[in-house]
């Protein structure tokens, strides 16, 4: 697979078979990509917390919010809700560069999770005080991104904005997740070319 | 290729045949697969300027600093610079969630670059204001970060961390730049298994 390919197939999946099992080293393997990337001054201030038991990703599911445009839904129901989830957490005395590296970790996680058939989210609204207590996040570190991993079960397809410029996802009647992206021209500010 | 091997051999690279040209239409392409990319709240608060321009490359650069680790050294010396830049904006308005896009973007431009036969650097160290002169970056937005982009003219070994714990890169005197980097079990600070 293209990188382009494995880069329009990492949607931001909010729905899974949740009967579809993970075991930990397939999550161990994509945070050990994530470990081989770049990191702002090299500090690698970022750090994992990985489950794939159903008792305890019970107890972080409901510390997160999901898909905040879709108002009449509350999240994925039960039998849709992701097999593991990966932690990610920040030195708290690098939380500059830590947010800087979290995309970078993200994203190659992501990215993976497609590679292998999986498929996930990065949430950021998390209910950080109380994850951290049901995790014991010791101190000096501090929750930054829940990586929600799963198979996924849910269509999603890019389109471009509409007329009035939203950016806000949206579902059909059918289920399929449309997300607009803005068009190439439009982010693209500058370009200079010697000839 | 494999992503492991696309990510392992996406490294921060600071020394490059400068006399590669490149295109616009490749940095294009980058560009277009960071737009594909997932973006907090899908607000796409990043925008792009890219440049091939030899002239234009050559004010763009003293505005760089370069492997602050490297004391001896004050960046790649002309032969050896970028054939390339695309200097990452961000929305103002949005200046917190473009910090997560920023990664997720920055990591994707360079697997990209790696695909192609290509390498770059992020560089977040940056003379921001005299830079934005330089391109006249329109208001409402700030540069965030640059990657340097071109054919990559030295070679980079990834190593554990040494006795010290010191997470500082450094070259030896073949030229090739050492990274420490942390093992996995330092970053993975838990892991639940249901099992």
């Amino acid at each position: 697979m293209t990188l382009r390919e494995l880069v329009s197939r990492t949607r931001s999946f909010r729905r899974f078979y949740e009967n579809h099992q993970l075991s930990l080293s397939i999550l161990e393997d994509l945070v050990d990509m994530a470990r081989l990337t770049a990191s702002a001054a090299n500090l690698q201030p970022l750090r994992y917390m990985i489950s794939v038991d159903p008792q305890m990703n019970a107890q972080i599911f409901p510390q997160l919010a999901w898909a905040a445009y879709l108002q009449d839904w509350n999240g994925p129901s039960e039998g849709e809700r992701p097999s593991g989830y990966i932690i990610v957490l920040g030195d708290e005395r690098h939380s500059k560069t830590a947010a800087w590296d979290m995309g970078v970790a993200a994203q190659t996680i992501l990215l993976g999770a497609t590679e292998t058939g999986l498929g996930g989210c990065m949430i950021g609204s998390i209910k950080k005080k109380e994850l951290a207590e049901i995790l014991a996040v010791p101190e000096g570190f501090e929750i930054l991104l829940v990586l929600a991993i799963g198979r996924p079960k849910e269509k999603i397809v890019l389109e471009q904005l509409g007329e009035d410029g939203s950016i806000k996802y949206w579902r059909d009647d059918k289920g399929v997740h449309h997300v607009p992206k803005r068009d190439l021209d439009s982010i693209i500010l500058a370009r200079f070319n010697g000839s």
